[in-house]
């Protein structure tokens, strides 16, 4: 029952980020599942807003499919897999081509958290290079379970990865959590792309970004509720 | 029966400026009490774009509400009650996170009228630095009395003033020129912005700024009904 | 009959000049009368996205209402009395506050034909400084015949004029003609300042500017008819 | 059957480029004969998002239509029937204005693949200059076989080219292959526009891009089938 209402939270998720502009065609999003740490849930390989319940497909943490029903699995979802196995905290996972995020990890500029709500970035994002673990010629794909490892040693403890040439992960504690920093991930990119066209910026520091993260910890609930409203609507 | 309207109208610039872009799951707007000027309007923490009604509570200047209804107040209800004390000439109030702004304040650019539907903006805008009355180590939040103190000193005699790291604070004489003033606050930053690029901006002057604002304070009623019938469909 | 078709048209006109971004709750357009070629056809003071068919007012060229029936004109109507006095081949006229164009005039950038369909700009946009005939205290208005003398002097025998502090204007031998061109100059100046930062832009030159625009123009209807099913819907 | 359900997806298509951001009132896709690569097809001279299937007309390689039905053609169809000509791989086509491209053109600034969905993008875009072939005084457009020639011999054996002052031709081996690359064009010069404001970007070399491009082309299912569920609810 519990169970049941956190895959409909993942349905909407998939649904959320899309409306929102963080996914578009490509991009997943995955739970833990909540009674069996060595198991996630993540849609099979199909468009994020187009995701029903009968998509979500349960896998273990080397990215197998417990049941796959005849379904393709996402290529990458060893993202999730390999996270959830050196991340204990981490209890949902969002992979995105979100927009204004790329032309930080293509420029190797960091992002680095421009107002309060932000402030989950801490003292700034690590850049995984994929050429580092897989070579110069891959098709940029987190397509092993060894380019998953990689990426998630670059991730370390942090709560955001840009990926070079590709996209970036955020990690969160709570399905809900990891929505809010997918979408202002995005948010944040955007002004600060922006400020360093204005001048020179100041950024919060380390202690405000903290206190910062902790408050909106707190707040994830009230933009949850608008954003599921809007594809409600749907 | 006035009373009555004026909360539908407050129920209604909640949606608006959710509508026009200036808030998201984050924000709020107020009223002065029309009858007591010791009170005012906010919605519970709520997101805009979803407040009813129901959902507006009404609070005294030092930002108690007088009956909660269990509902828990916006942690920065204190902009609204420590400006309402000082400034008694404004009737209305918009915190937002208005996206073209925050770069400004992030930056240390003041905002300053680009076209004539800015001249409120004067002769540039304060920008409000918590760090001075806060220390460096907030969550950049408003949570206090003090803070809010801290605000209103910072904003002054001033229609608009930025927030570093955080938002902007609009201010007005009635509850429909503080929505035109929002909302064009972020018109204004992303035009500046774009000019910025481009080169050398001649701003409106002093004079220019006053007149043009004269002018459109008699035409706030024109993009509100427009703004109106836009929410009006959802 | 034909009259009322044009009248018809000059509405959907309003309606498709906001749907496109040009206006937003300011803005107007106008037609010149089709068997008068003293008067023309504007509607009352009211935000273009909700002119009805009993809004349109007549005009003669001093910009006095012929039967204003109680309703209040526009401020700056003489934009369109004052510009078909002098150009006999002006049949429509659409003023805006199209946001790309703004930095062009606050800037003293002219905008130029980055592609064919900017062929109407020609060899560049004059620009309207309105201190130059209204001293340096203006509202920014054309809010006499003398300042809309002025402006139609600045735009002279152009099909588009910038006004500095405050949008733009563009005229046409037809209201589909004109609205092309309101639409198709705010696209090229968004695309201009984007291209201004990648580096030297290769501008249409005078004669390939002409020859697009001569093709162009036989070319109205099709995106008309898009524009105008698109309104139809609301 | 099979002729009768592609051209179904031709409608679709069109309406697709129309609503993700490719086409406006402007610009047009074809598909090769699947049973004879010697005629293609195309829509009458209309907007994209109002194509149905009977304004679909089928042409030669020169560009004659086989039977017009009283209608009239693209000016532009040449883009379409020289193509096709010199390159029997490509089964689709794409000619758009599409907004972010049109900067890189004019500044002479070649398209390339920022991050792995625009791998097709190779090693950078070809720029074609109408100038060479049709002196400086044409009116941009592609209207004659001459024009097309030159235009196909610019894009040689790449998948994108870009036109200086006008826009972009995409070319596939399928339908779906060239709304996908029409698309991720368009995305890819947004996010390479915003990365060279930030810093050097690096780019996919030639060996990723390659390795990119091979896996998206086994994925032009998946956004397909969102894209086409977006326009279907029209």
């Amino acid at each position: 029952m519990a169970l049941a209402a956190l895959v409909d939270d993942l349905v909407t998720a998939n649904h959320i980020l899309y409306n929102e502009g963080v996914v578009d065609g490509f991009g997943h999003v995955s739970i833990r599942h909540p009674d069996d740490p060595g198991r996630y849930f993540l849609a099979r390989s199909i468009a994020p807003a187009v995701v029903r319940r009968e998509d979500i497909l349960e896998f273990d943490l080397d990215s197998n499919a417990v049941d796959a029903r005849g379904a393709r699995p996402y290529l990458e979802r060893f993202i999730h897999g390999e996270i959830y196995r050196v991340r204990p905290d981490v209890q949902a996972i969002v992979h995105s081509h979100s927009p204004s995020v790329i032309p930080f990890g293509a420029t190797g500029t960091t992002l680095k958290p421009i107002f309060h709500l932000g402030g989950f970035l801490g003292s700034g994002t690590p850049i995984f290079e994929i050429r580092e673990s897989g070579g110069d010629s891959t098709d940029m794909l987190i397509r092993s379970p060894q380019l998953g490892v990689a990426l998630a040693k670059t991730l370390g403890a942090a709560s955001y990865a840009l990926m070079r040439g590709h996209g970036s992960v955020a990690v969160g504690g709570s399905l809900k959590q990891v929505v809010y920093r997918a979408i202002y991930g995005e948010v944040n990119a955007r002004l600060q792309s922006q400020a360093l066209q204005l001048g020179t910026v100041t950024y919060l520091n380390a202690a405000e970004a903290a206190s910062a993260a902790a408050t909106n910890d707190q707040m994830v609930e009230r933009p949850w509720e608008l954003w599921k409203k809007r594809v409600a609507a749907w």
